[in-house]
């Protein structure tokens, strides 16, 4: 392919968790529209698993997250992504770097406006939960979230799938919550955590389901061809 | 996991091409004993698919690729290791960084070495199967590789895989392949070639495999939590 301008550079935060991470490098490769290797974009990535790891969680995770955003700049990303929905409790922080930010949580809110659904469901931490709120409240959509025993399971399985536990056991477990949303009247399903479209798929759901990180990849590579 | 002293940052040369520098991060953490999200290794990765795009090729890469090194210390990696066999012509430009290379070639030499072989197949590209040579020499080590013919249709596969094609036909193609190296004599196949282990598998061959991507993940494990 030939870009009218060359492609920007793309500055990843990951590691929350690392194989999330990789799912999301393999759907950016995967949006790519490349017809030699060349044309895939450059990409930066710092896999971080310590990041959100310390006594404060992700609340205490600012700073390093700011840190981390200002190493990929100066290693010469243009444009950056996170990642992790959760991680964006700090996307200030990232964007105070001075790097433009393609935000996963409103990206994932503009993939649900355009199913012109009015109820959206979505799996996702408690601090995750809050940012979807937030962003559904200025689009005239209603947030379906589990109830507070159903995320204390959702929280077991997601510590589950980050030590590695994809197997058949998650991906039930994984399913039958996500049909406890649309038993509460959820018309699409967001996958609001990336650990989630490692054990969920489309397939798995009778409604539509919005793959909140393969719906940043593809933003990431429009956003990074436009040069 | 508690360390004696704390993991060192992995840097990673990628994008050589990019569907096999994320097969290099999923080996990587698959060997890393981790109890917990955070045990994961710190990994800066430069996925760059165009340092060996120029009319050069792999030849002029060096400069690009001793810059991506050098990119990747400032931003705190530690240890580095490069996700491609052929980039290894360039080895002593990436150890101009000042930082320590766990080097693939010599790892998959060793890991052939390890095998009491004295026959191994290599499947590479051409550059990379000089490396291997080079490497077997100081180990009494006879290289078995392809006839020219052979090599020619390695070739094409090679970029039908970087093309994404990684289905049913090239999966046997590759076996054959590496069974002409059987029949040539060969004990031991190395995959020479990150991009030989996205389809070819242990389970495809009657010798032992080994799969030097996978050699370097655990090697680059072993190196960065000695701390």
């Amino acid at each position: 392919m030939t870009h009218a301008h060359p492609p920007k550079v793309l500055g990843v935060l990951g590691g929350m968790g690392p194989a999330a991470t990789l799912d999301f490098l393999a759907k950016l490769q995967a949006a790519t529209p490349a017809a030699r290797e060349q044309d895939h974009l450059r990409v930066l990535v710092d896999i971080n698993p310590q990041v959100a790891a310390g006594d404060g969680g992700y609340e205490a995770a600012g700073p390093g997250l700011a840190a981390m955003a200002a190493g990929l700049r100066d290693a010469g990303a243009q444009v950056l992504a996170i990642a992790c929905n959760t991680a964006h409790l700090h996307a200030d922080a990232v964007r105070a770097s001075g790097l433009p930010l393609v935000d996963l949580i409103e990206t994932a809110g503009l993939a649900a406006r355009a199913q012109s659904a009015e109820r959206v469901g979505v799996l996702g931490v408690g601090e995750a939960l809050a940012l979807y709120r937030r962003a559904f409240s200025h689009q005239a959509i209603e947030a379906v979230t589990l109830d507070d025993h159903e995320q204390v399971e959702f929280m077991a399985l997601l510590y589950r799938i980050k030590h590695g536990d994809l197997g058949p056991a998650s991906r039930q477990t994984m399913a039958a919550l996500a049909h406890r949303l649309v038993g509460k009247g959820a018309q699409v399903v967001v996958a609001g955590c990336t650990e989630v479209p490692l054990v969920l798929a489309a397939a798995d759901l009778a409604v539509p389901f919005i793959d909140a990180t393969e719906a940043l990849a593809r933003r990431c590579v429009a956003v990074c061809l436009e040069g």
